[in-house]
């Protein structure tokens, strides 16, 4: 079977289960849920030995440390997916709701309902814990799913979502809702983008590298998620002990994230008092430090920065830093060279922050408090299958809401246009 | 000057106005909607000479009647324009305001907001009155636009754009924010679906072609509008009198658009009974009958329809008729071919009804009434920039809300995360 074969299979699965599924009720979409979450438990020995050998594929190709760390399946990890399957069964099912409700003059009734996608396919890398999460989140907010994940997982997710199936389908979740990509090639990819008569949304969740794949070869409808050029700005009026906290935290508590802080901005009135305390504390954990020339004169140890360092994400223990001559130039340089993702301002002065949030374009725009906040449980959605940085449907942590579309139900009694 | 380049260098003035824009108050973008409105009136007489020249060469080229009629402007036309911008100055201005507003268990305070997209591609066909129109909603809504209309209509919009950029800058728009792209070959349209440094979205207005041209080169979010394979439903149960008034009003009120109905489906309960009159009504509207077996067995004018009928959205006086021996057939007959746009049942019985609302996956579903509804203004949004047939996003009539996005604001005392 070819991948454009196995997708339109596939496709027309989804998209049949999807009817049913669009209309199942809550209960039966729980037990669902919790049923899979059982059989992930039980299944554990099988699972394992699945996952054994994509690690055993793994070291024989040279894969890295990191690489192979995020393959691994172990006791705790087919527990954390298990759970977070029986959190997403204890969310609120987001469809069905009655999001407006007119009567026009006419006598029509129309109200706006929330309902499912559709169906949602997801591409994905080297994690087989996105596995279980996304499917779960899919099945929650009524979508029929297709997933493609990376070649180096294939044994654990083909495992994973045999377990899933059959314990879902037996709980009453209407068969072909779940699907896998078993074909890893690049061609299904680029045909899983452009599986228009199927597909109603396509959502890539990894590096920048397959968000451009997606944003350059989709047809489907995308959400684009993840990329973080993510800024902190110590105002003139900053509380400094607290801007350091947070600068600390915003680049070094999980600097491989999209939510990192990447780049400091320093309001030149308090660069000299600030920095050199900053950045040598940076410094002793193990952060290399990029400047721009006055940064460089403050800190001998910065290495000059170049135009692409304010365009990177660096996801790693390294910082761009520069000093700016007002809230004005700070804004600028952000909406300049930012992903729209997350940025923070630190300051005492609240006419100054509530300029920073109205004229910063981002997702999430923070007031004394560290970048690393913006993700879906940290804002009480209970789950999260990405951080949208465009503009359209979604905006910053997607949670089971972001999974649903609307329509709308009119009622008349014979009216007619004039 | 090539098409890239000028589309660079109008993204880059639409970027920078759309920061000052996305801030400005509501009275200065509804003080200078009234000034655009003012001056399109005074201007009148050079914006009837600068049309007159593209009829000219429309003619001169062999344009059709139709075509010739969409791009002619008049008195009476302008003066409608002029008048869809006052009403968008009376519309409320949806930026700013705040949809949902959390405090954590950490003491963060998150509001959403809403907020501009930003820059709004608008690529469209001959009708210059969309000129107006569409620009107006950009502005009102906060959004700096990028328009982009066939090249029948250029010397039409080159003046209603001058018109509207004298008036609206010297009024305190922000310069900048209204652009026309004057290259109109076709490279210019694939350029602008591209311009990912600069929108942020982009909208097709206009037929089947423009649309699949979005779809397959846009790399910029797009938002997919217009296309309508209505089908209106008579279930067993129907009010037969109902049911061919509002056949006859959704089929022949405005068969060229999007809302019209395309096909017909009837129950065979009532086929014999209802079919024969109702073709023949439609028959005296000019319109063309093509019909499956059972209806041309009972109504020998029927043309017998192919596969492709059945996908077919005609825009023209013509009709595809079916009969289904279920409501679960008609469902599932509509899931098949329809295009996500309106699709209506008549029926007395609200279970049908219900049943048929919750299952068909369309972005209008009405029980005893005319798709023809399917519009901004009589959805009571008091303007439409076009109809959504995605589910991303928006479905169905767009509104000024639904071009904005949402931002999250979020306001600490020096939080950092665990």
């Amino acid at each position: 079977m070819t991948a454009v074969e196995e997708l339109n299979h596939k496709g027309s699965l989804a998209k049949n289960a999807s009817y049913a599924l669009a209309t199942l009720s809550t209960s039966v979409k729980n037990q669902a849920l919790l049923a899979m979450a059982d059989a992930l438990q039980q299944e554990e020995t099988w699972i394992l030995e699945e996952n054994r050998k994509d690690l055993d594929a793994g070291k024989e190709q040279g894969m890295s440390e990191g690489l192979l760390d995020r393959l691994a399946l172990s006791h705790a990890r087919i527990d954390a997916m298990a759970e977070g399957l029986r959190q997403i069964a204890e969310l609120p099912d987001p469809v069905g709701e009655t999001l407006t409700q007119t009567t026009r003059p006419n006598g029509l009734q129309i109200d706006k309902v929330r309902v499912p996608l559709g169906v949602i396919g997801i591409i994905y890398e080297a994690r087989p814990n996105v596995t279980a999460d996304a499917a779960g989140l899919c099945i929650k907010s009524g979508n029929a799913v297709i997933l493609r994940g990376g070649k180096e997982a294939l044994h654990s997710n083909c495992a994973i979502v045999k377990v899933m199936q059959n314990a879902g389908y037996a709980a009453g979740l209407p068969e072909g809702c779940i699907n896998l990509v078993e074909n890893t090639q690049r061609e299904s990819a680029t045909a899983l983008m452009r599986l228009n008569q199927y597909l109603d949304v396509i959502i890539p969740r990894g590096g920048a590298g397959l968000i451009r794949a997606v944003l350059e070869n989709a047809t489907v409808p995308a959400i684009e998620t993840g990329t973080g050029n993510c800024h902190v700005y110590v105002d003139a009026s900053a509380n400094l002990t607290m801007a350091k906290e947070i600068v600390i935290n915003a680049k070094t508590q999980r600097p491989s994230v999209c939510n990192a802080q990447e780049k400091l901005l320093v309001h030149e009135s308090v660069a000299e008092k600030f920095l050199p305390g900053m950045l040598t504390a940076l410094q002793k954990k193990s952060v290399t430090i990029i400047g721009d020339e006055r940064v460089c004169a403050l800190f001998p140890d910065a290495i000059p920065a170049t135009e692409e360092d304010w365009e990177t994400e660096y996801l790693d223990l390294k910082i761009g830093v520069k000093v700016v001559s007002s809230p004005d130039e700070a804004i600028a340089h952000i909406n300049r060279y930012n992903s729209r993702h997350s940025e923070a301002i630190i300051t005492e002065d609240m006419e100054i922050a509530q300029k920073f949030q109205k004229e910063i374009d981002a997702a999430a725009v923070y007031v004394n408090a560290s970048t690393r906040f913006t993700d879906g449980f940290e804002f009480g959605f209970g789950a999260e299958i990405g951080i949208s940085t465009q503009k359209i449907h979604a905006r910053g942590p997607m949670g089971l809401a972001e999974l649903t579309s609307t329509k709308y139900v009119i009622t008349g009694t014979g009216q007619i246009r004039g």
